[in-house]
């Protein structure tokens, strides 16, 4: 088995099929192939197309509803509470993200706080949909309790990532997004599925002691230290407390045995730029600091200072034009998918 | 000369006494004197009234403006934009978090943003008025150049700080507030007084190399790597691109000997609480996260795990019950302002 360049085009078909095949409301069903290829794309494939394997067995379990009709309750002007039905997160956090995006077009700012959702993927895929719309946008989530606090040895926080986007003239966004441990939940469970070792001082087993043997881990760090607990703590009462979803120390990991609904929250925020200034001039400030940063001299041995986001859009464009390389794996994982389906799949 | 237990009252009333000498504004006095009190009540005397010593002559030479008679742009339901008019950081960002208090009590998120301001001290303090209000507050600011993009070589962002609050039910808060450098730059600063070295690991020379010479520092490094870095961008693009202040990079380092007027950006957002669910709820939800934080099992070697802002609340209590410990340097500097003003100590 060798890895493969596909058309995304073919992908998100075969994407949308499956989902369908597995019982995905049609209503929801583009919106999801969309995401996950684009996350793919931007070469995030821990979060892309590859998650359909666990996608469609939680679906068959219940443990995903669809339609999930997210149900909105307008709390404020400028707040939208979404109960998102225990639906997928990826679709939840698309109609929250771009009722947020409404919000902000009235109020110059708008929140969309989403209760029982589930995993959303990539935050970098709803901050584009707000910069796409000529705004910055925020989104956090919470997940399955995995890292401890800051001198702590119990999990007590998610991966809590945090993301962050805002527009750039060629259509392109800064695209910030990141876990608040250490490393990704990914990570570990890659260590899990390889038996390879996990880098030094990321994660502690039950003694507190650090190890590197993922099967010995009992908890992750935060990154950064205090800082990076501070972060995972911020997330926490965005996504958890103010929602009325679960919090992360309530949600048991994905990787344990019995597998509830996980009642994730979300926090989605939008700023409107051009109620502060005209977007050309925004544009034209953005472009100077980015060429502040671009032009700077490198530290030694660095052969470039990257914008964050900007080899994720590299990856777009390449990934668009040449095809996309899927690996081994993720392409015999679809095979079965599909072979177990009856749906043909496009190489 | 030895460090004093002063009354936090006496030490309030000196230092008003000490600004209005100064030319201060009397509509701004007592609110640049109370939060200047706080932030060494809270322990961080490095934003505290030690600052005095700079505040003053920078208002004597016109590089702070007072009054600064602050100008409220509404930009839009939830948005007001907030022309500091270069006046004192501190009155600036305490009207302007004040009038993000208000919107959010309309429109459920508010969001001020600010544009010729000064450095405003520490964070914490702006976010725990939007606490004292019932709600979650952020604070952002820029600052001149220091700190150099992830690989890079040349000072780009300020310190970049986050702060973040939201309440607990005994008055007190959740207080988040850290720069986005792997040091603070009051660091570097008693680095640059004491002749001592510097941490390792947090600053490079101007050939790249890591140095712990504080006269060698051409840039400091963001905390955490890419991460940090990504923060003191996202910092950045708030407070700096879209309030139409100048960017970090355009700022020169107070340290320098030219000193101009700074035009510092702040950032300031609220969301109400209330509107999301009723504050007993909020409270419950929060004291479960607290104790789960709290209850956790600790590292080897830690003897509790805290939660951010615990110390803090620590310290003004203690201060307030015993007195505030000024150390010897601060009293002789605050001793030298006020022989020079004909004003008494309390002391």
């Amino acid at each position: 088995m060798i890895d493969r360049r596909i058309n995304h085009k073919d992908l998100r078909d075969l994407a949308a099929a499956l989902l369908s095949a597995g019982g995905t409301d049609k209503s929801e069903v583009g919106t999801i192939a969309d995401i996950l290829v684009w996350t793919d794309l931007v070469g995030r494939s821990s979060q892309g197309i590859w998650r359909l394997k666990e996608l469609l067995p939680r679906l068959r379990a219940g443990l995903i509803e669809s339609p999930c009709s997210p149900k909105f309750t307008q709390k404020a002007d400028g707040i939208v509470l979404v109960d998102g039905h225990n639906g997928f997160g990826r679709y939840v956090g698309h109609v929250a993200m771009s009722r947020a995006i409404e919000l902000a077009r009235r109020c110059g700012i708008g929140l969309a706080v989403v209760r029982n959702s589930s995993h959303f993927g990539a935050g970098a895929y709803y901050v584009h949909l707000a910069a796409q719309a000529g705004m910055i946008g925020f989104a956090f989530t919470n997940a399955p309790r995995r890292v401890a606090a800051h001198g702590g040895l119990r999990p007590i926080f998610g991966t809590n990532p945090i993301a962050f986007g805002a527009p750039l003239r060629d259509g392109h966004s800064v695209l910030i997004d990141f876990s608040t441990s250490m490393m990704a939940g990914s990570v570990l469970r890659q260590g899990l599925e390889s038996n390879e070792p996990i880098p030094e001082g990321v994660a502690i087993d039950e003694h507190g002691k650090p190890t590197t043997n993922s099967t010995e881990v009992f908890a992750m760090l935060p990154f950064g230290g205090a800082k990076g607990y501070c972060l995972s703590l911020l997330v926490e009462i965005l996504t958890g407390v103010i929602t009325g979803s679960l919090m992360s120390f309530q949600i048991p990991s994905m990787l344990e045995k019995t597998q509830p609904v996980t009642r994730i929250g979300h926090f989605f925020l939008v700023i409107d730029i051009a109620t502060l200034l005209p977007l050309p001039e925004y544009h034209e400030r953005m472009a100077m600091l980015v060429a502040a940063i671009k032009d700077s001299p490198v530290q030694p041995g660095i052969s470039e200072v990257l914008i964050p986001g900007e080899a994720r859009w590299r990856s777009y464009l390449r990934q668009i034009k040449e095809g996309m390389l899927l690996d081994s794996k993720t392409i015999e994982s679809l095979e079965s998918l599909a072979a177990e389906r009856k749906i043909a799949t496009p190489w």
